[in-house]
């Protein structure tokens, strides 16, 4: 096998959310009937559930209407734009954004992402990671010939932090690794980090000289009045060694747009640039324009928004935790949980197919987040209440049929 | 230096299409007055001045009233509109497209070319590209860790082909090149490559097992009545080695959405949809609808199109041919030109800045296409008319001040 067959080889896609429809499932036999209700796809949010922030198609429209020179911005995104997202977000993350120096405009949160990996992993570069986290983490390490350096996070064994593994990220550094990213709230499992944890994480970056990509894209969806911690707002870490990755794709449910930013270090953010310019230019010139209303939501939307989430998420954990063996974490900010399973005698990656196709409910599988979570399953609960609470009580009817 | 510095000062973005506005101009000295005019910015083309298919943002606002139907589609791109787009494209080329297996939309061209190339190009492959050819192609090669092998081609030596050397192209397939990428039309000089040509470099892909990607963006654009011979309809390279891109970019406009294709190989378009995955997801979501108006516009608004950019191309053509030194071909298809200039007793970096502060015209220096250009800028010519031809005169004065 050639060099870039193994390269795509680690780069599977077939259990990532929303590539569902693409799976094989011709060998996979149902136990008894099919359980008939509301499909609910949980590997995604449902716009159609919530919707996007009033106002943002009035958005887009008038961009259109600005004509070239909205659709042809610097690669690092519109200047005016730029202006108007950094000060929102100073504002939001008690820190200071300049917006010609230290912020780009992303196709998406996951552009953000890939942008700022390739720009500061090379070959053989040692990166830590937190286990669980999100699957394109892992991904994206390997993509650029980078090492995963996995750091483990207690979720289930403590209610008042994260649970990272400190002690195993001093380890990492002290071994080489010289960058650390992750995602808080952690994807999947929906805990915040505590004060002291982004802290220690800062301290420890400092320390070792590491640099540290922190992807907050869920960080304004705050569950039980819960406090955050902004990394970039410590002033532990050389800021020019840190970005901060957002975006308007799921609280706000702008996916559609695929819209995202980043802000820090101004040696990255140049060097992001440069790649946006090989990847896909720039952001999408007219979706560039909804931006304005992001942080601009009309009064009480965004409070609403966030009670309507936690009243779903209430009700969920309640349903799981009532029946036998599941074992959860009320998430404390974002739209995931990541429950584990009682024992099943199927594969996780057959439970999944098997409740799509007996129960018409979409999951993604824990192993997309980390090898070892071969009994979670991540759901994303933005979605249609009574269908998310119908659809959980057929996972739990399916799980009992595979019950081992 | 470590390797990700070293990429990185490889990838430098100064002179590239659209990030004029960040070059550094504090040294320029101007040489006389600053010559009034309608500013032109020839780095791409003006959507103002040619505007989008009509009923483009209707497709759009469909798109999101479709809600997440439409935001969350494959990672490949909404099946419905690949079964659209591989229909219209099956006829253009002449070929048999299949939506499942053989397509994928992109964010872009730009996003086409960067996820084939990521999906072909391994560390130590030696790739062959044209020279001159798009800018990009040569930074993708570099960042993929690829060796680019260069292929000169003698546009400026011929009219009865594109120009390129193929016994060097058979040399670079003894030599190991596994893929070769070109443009046709070529981008910057606007040339078409001839049936034979098109026929050599199929045969010697096919003889050496070597994959071809072709960035066929501007082909629908074809002036004076020339054939265009599609690669991908000619029978003689395993359709399996072969990826064809394009997009609506250009000729139709509709940059502000970023939306591209690409077809052929199933194993490359699975790999590309997989870094897609990592990447930026897809291509957003509410854009793919407009590619409903694609290959769909109202009848005679494409002959129009091609008639007014032959039209202006013809006006350059001759005002550049008219003034001493200067040497041109006239482009064959697309909207770009790649004049070569008399000498002047200023570096081409100088005076594409010069000219942008002096005289309010904005072109790309030819070293962006292949090092030793160091006598050619390219402009793309989808401007309005009038401001175009204003813009060539006043660039003709600014190269008599600064000629040696």
């Amino acid at each position: 096998m050639n060099l870039i067959e193994e390269k795509f080889i680690k780069l599977g896609a077939e259990f990532a959310p929303g590539q569902e429809v693409r799976q094989n499932t011709n060998e996979v036999k149902l136990r008894g009937e099919k359980i008939s209700g509301t499909p609910v796809d949980f590997s995604h949010g449902d716009v159609d559930a919530f919707v996007p922030i009033p106002g943002t198609l009035d958005d887009f429209v008038e961009g259109v209407h600005l004509g070239a020179k909205q659709a042809y911005t610097e690669y690092r995104g519109s200047k005016v734009l730029r202006e108007n997202v950094a000060e929102k977000l100073s504002n939001f993350t008690g820190t200071t954004i300049d917006a010609e120096q230290n912020f780009i405009i992303t196709p998406g949160t996951q552009g953000a992402l890939f942008l700022a990996m390739g720009a500061t992993v090379a070959r053989g570069d040692k990166v830590a990671i937190v286990v669980p986290d999100y699957f394109a983490n892992r991904k994206l390490v390997e993509f650029f010939d980078g090492e995963v350096v996995p750091i483990q996070m207690d979720y289930l064994g403590t209610n008042t932090n994260a649970g990272l593994d400190l002690t195993q990220l001093e380890g990492a550094f002290k071994a080489g690794v010289k960058l650390f990213l992750f995602s808080n709230p952690n994807n999947p499992s929906g805990v915040i980090y505590s004060q002291n944890e982004i802290h220690q994480i800062a301290a420890l970056a400092q320390k070792y000289g590491a640099s540290v990509i922190v992807d907050q894209l869920y960080s304004r969806q705050i569950f039980d009045k819960r406090s955050y911690t902004h990394l970039c707002a410590q002033n532990i870490l050389d800021p020019e060694n840190m970005i901060t990755i957002m975006g308007p794709s799921k609280t706000e449910s702008l996916s559609g747009y695929r819209l995202g930013v980043a802000f820090g270090s101004a040696k990255i953010i140049d060097r992001m640039e440069k790649l946006q310019a090989i990847v896909s230019l720039r952001a999408g010139g007219y979706s560039q324009a909804v931006l304005k209303s992001w942080f601009a939501e009309p009064e009480g939307w965004m409070a609403e928004r966030i009670a309507q989430h936690q009243a779903i998420r209430d009700d969920l954990v309640a349903m799981l935790r009532a029946a036998e063996g599941f074992k959860v974490r009320p998430s404390e900010a974002g739209s995931y949980l990541f429950p584990k399973l009682p024992e099943l005698d199927v594969a996780i990656e057959e439970f999944v197919k098997v409740l799509r196709l007996q129960a018409g409910v979409i999951v993604t599988p824990g192993t997309e987040f980390g090898p070892q979570f071969t009994d979670s399953f991540r759901i994303n609960f933005s979605q249609n209440h009574q269908a998310a609470v119908s659809a959980i009580s057929r996972l739990i009817m399916v799980v009992e049929v595979y019950r081992k």
